[in-house]
């Protein structure tokens, strides 16, 4: 048996498998696609639903603490410049004048190859797992180049993982004989802006200086298309709570602490998107931000919605053993921010951001107050004062979670078919909280009414309240290895011992044990209401 | 009693009671509010994420022809040149240059003042349900500065629909002597485009000929920012089933009949938003695409359509008085559709389209076959042959239904309180399925132990599976009006008999009729069960 830890390539069978099933397409695939969008087919969809759902049932519906907001995706812009995004929200972004390609200045690679203390020629690569092997091959090009003699490669290099970066990789030592510590092309100097190498053309002489990308989507609102109808695609829902804060304290009867919760689209015009659905331009996020009296605990409330984060992954499925913490160094944090604590998830291409729980002071209520000129407070009871409240903020993509999940229920395993012969089947261990179908409903054979008419009757009365599948075609090993692979938890086979014998029971037929035992349909929904919650 | 057809000004009843409530807020309204963009809050949310899941649970999951999917908002753009969106997709467009006020020339309405068979001038008046009488006013204005005698108004009038338009108004009769007939500016000859007067300035020489704006908002995708990389926002969902049809055909097993489905954001860039959430500029649409042979019988296919969606918004509670049908005629239709039907229905400000059903033929299926050069065929089975499936499409505006449901339950009645007093009481009459709270738990008395924690214990069981509210805060007659104007069908009282006699049971209060009896908890999981599906 190999699973998602053991698989090679399992990226490559993700990405294959999500189209070959419908549950990820590439967007306006026949028109070439778009980079870094993505659709969601007939199983994708009900998979990202049900994240959701379940999300909102336990993050809104069933806690007393938390109401649910949807704000629009273009606000005003204001808003984003309150918040920081117009001037802050961008990223480095250097153009290669000759090919016209552009990159990320922080995923743009460079070293400089040192020969008895002088600096003979700078080598570069794009960041992914072989940039520092890419790097050498370079340096050993040039050294062929300039007719140098002997090893390059005498230094120490040191195990790091590069703040921002998506991949862990080896990062050079100190500079000396050889080749120097690997830089990326923000650190370069001015100098040397015009003697690295393009990775497009392996040439220096043509990348630009850094300059700062914003990355929020813009357009027109309005029939004007000038700098007074500029507006933007929102890179966040979190402001959303933020701008409608006040609204909320007015119209409803919520008491701190509470929480604001939304789900929505967001989008980010990523220079260089990738990783499938990790890194996408137009994504889905979970976000709530916790208000909390400013004379609060809130370091242990941070904790409690730490817990509260990796508890629900846990109970959609995601194993302990691919979620780890991550804790952002003090130095690292924003001026306003006392502490940001990511859940990390081990995905196939590495351990990964996939939660970020950040306790942000009162800073954007305050910034609002300050652009708005509207008061944002909230009228303290107990002490008759008036407080602009602190948060706690737990954040996640929708993307990111249907990604975790994809790659930790994904198994392919040596079984026996009916006949004894080992064969192989794929597998989805998805939980049944979020399985796209919950059931399906296999009549033995097709062709036999008395067995076709009880797996109808027993399909309808299912479907009234779950996702169910009715599938007649094919032998009945073929059919179940068809909802293995689309993680169907459970089938339940109508038979001849279902309408010859007693008692109307079914074969429940596991998808993880593939045992088989016999059940009866008010055993069916009992197992059902207490799975699928 | 007033019900929503006798609510004089409903229209300002419904948009206080949604700000007030929290049903919908204003976008941005803290930075003074963004035309066309609005946020829903908390009760606001649960209604939209209702009436969403019900659309997709009797759309998609109860039946067994019909998938969902999920598209990006940005698509590729050939997507938009294929459909026909980059080239009409646009409102016609008249600027004022003086004021650089904009107007919809469709909206624009102007009269010829006419004296001995002689145009001594023109009027202008912009769509409303006043346009006549300011056109009136206007020409008498003229009138009197022109030193002219006599009455103007001596022509019939007819009552006319003006297509395209949201009001119904009067229009001029036969051009005589007073008052030519009424026309829009789109019907303006080149010569009259400089006489008639601004509706912002009252002169005429200030408007532009009408130009077409198209109605797609614009951004660019990449760091490049030319036309290279110009992409839209969505206008329709539409789109994103046809272009995916091929894949979704390739990867599950669906078989004709079938239908796509989906729910999302779409975009169009209105020149006038208006009628709070009727038309905005960022709105949810909830669309199906069903596709059928090209020999199959569309015209009882179209019919089965019409008949599921009025019987599909009766399931959520919208009065069948308020509903009626609208042929499209088939000289207005495009030449492609063969037929379209809108369900109308009756909100405050008019008559208007709710849910439209058009038989659109194979155009945009062979529209993206050609332009993206990728067939777009299914296999016939029973005929061994390659066919382009027609298309049967209802599509409906969630944020349409949201305001059609509040319009329709609103009602404010004269109720007599617990001594008897007459009192008025807000009461949304929204159906169980939609509303945002199922099931109100109230302890008679906030101070009494044993009947919280019977309530408690009653609510945390239901919150498992519904939307409840627990609420402890006043007297229990102000608590059911607190109810009763968020839309929560049922209060359960938990009270003395509950705690001091046998059988558990609880004061069960219904908020139309606001009948009480007493309901074991069996009972209300049981009715619960059978009106929330």
């Amino acid at each position: 048996m190999s699973n998602a830890a053991e698989t090679p390539n399992l990226m490559e069978a993700l990405v294959s498998l999500a189209k070959r099933r419908g549950f990820i397409y590439q967007s306006s695939e026949i028109y070439g696609g778009l980079n870094g969008f993505f659709d969601y087919g007939p199983l994708g969809v009900e998979l990202k639903r049900n994240i959701r759902d379940c999300w909102w049932r336990d993050m809104v519906q069933r806690r007393d603490d938390v109401v649910g907001i949807e704000t629009s995706i273009i606000m005003h812009p204001k808003v984003w410049e309150a918040s920081g995004h117009v001037a802050g929200f961008t990223d480095p972004l250097v153009d290669c004048k000759v090919s016209k390609q552009r990159y990320r200045a922080d995923q743009l690679f460079f070293a400089a190859v040192v020969v008895d203390g002088k600096t003979v020629g700078y080598v570069s690569a794009l960041e992914s797992e072989k940039t520092e092997e890419e790097l050498r091959s370079a340096a050993e090009s040039l050294k062929r180049k300039k007719g140098i003699q002997g090893s390059l490669w005498r230094i120490a290099h040191t195990h790091q993982v590069l703040a921002g970066s998506n991949v862990e990789f080896w990062r050079g030592g100190e500079p000396r004989d050889g080749f120097s510590p690997i830089k990326d092309f923000t650190e370069a100097t001015e100098d040397q802006h015009s003697l690295i190498p393009s990775p497009a053309t392996g040439e220096p002489g043509s990348l630009t200086p850094p300059r700062s990308f914003n990355m929020m989507f813009q357009t027109n609102v309005g029939a004007m298309s000038d700098a007074s109808s500029v507006a933007y695609l929102r890179p966040e829902t979190a402001q959303g709570m933020f701008v409608d804060f006040k609204n909320v304290v007015d119209t409803t009867r919520v008491k701190l602490p509470f929480g604001l919760a939304q789900i929505g689209k967001s989008f980010r015009n990523e220079i260089t998107p990738r990783n499938f659905i990790f890194r996408s331009r137009e994504f889905e996020q979970m976000e709530m931000e916790y208000f909390i009296h400013p004379d609060a605990d809130w370091l242990a409330c941070h904790e409690e919605w730490l817990k509260w984060c990796q508890d629900w992954l846990k109970s959609i499925g995601l194993p302990e053993s691919h979620l780890s913490l991550h804790e952002h160094p003090k130095e690292k944090l924003a001026f306003y921010s006392r502490r940001t604590v990511d859940i990390m998830f081990k995905y196939p291409f590495g351990v990964q951001e996939l939660w970020g729980i950040a306790a942000r002071s009162d800073y954007d209520l305050q910034q609002h107050q300050k652009h708005s000129g509207v008061p944002h407070v909230y009228f303290d009871e107990t002490t008759k004062t008036k407080v602009v409240p602190h948060v706690i903020e737990p954040a996640v993509g929708v993307d990111r979670i249907f990604l975790a999940v994809l790659a930790s229920a994904y198994a392919v395993e040596d079984v026996k078919d009916e006949k004894g012969n080992v064969e192989q089947r794929t597998v989805l261990r998805l939980s049944p909280r979020i399985a796209p179908v919950k059931v399906a409903v296999l009549p033995l054979l097709k062709n036999k009414e008395a067995l076709t008419n009880r797996a109808k009757a027993l399909h309808e009365k299912l479907k009234r309240r779950y996702a169910v599948q009715y599938d007649d075609g094919g032998a009945i090993g073929k059919r179940y290895r068809r909802q293995d692979e689309a993680g169907t938890p459970w089938c339940v086979t109508i038979d001849f011992e279902t309408i010859e014998k007693p008692g109307d029971t079914f074969t429940l037929r596991e998808r993880d044990s593939m045992s088989q035992r016999r059940i009866t349909e008010a055993e069916l929904f009992a197992l059902l209401e207490e799975q699928v919650y």
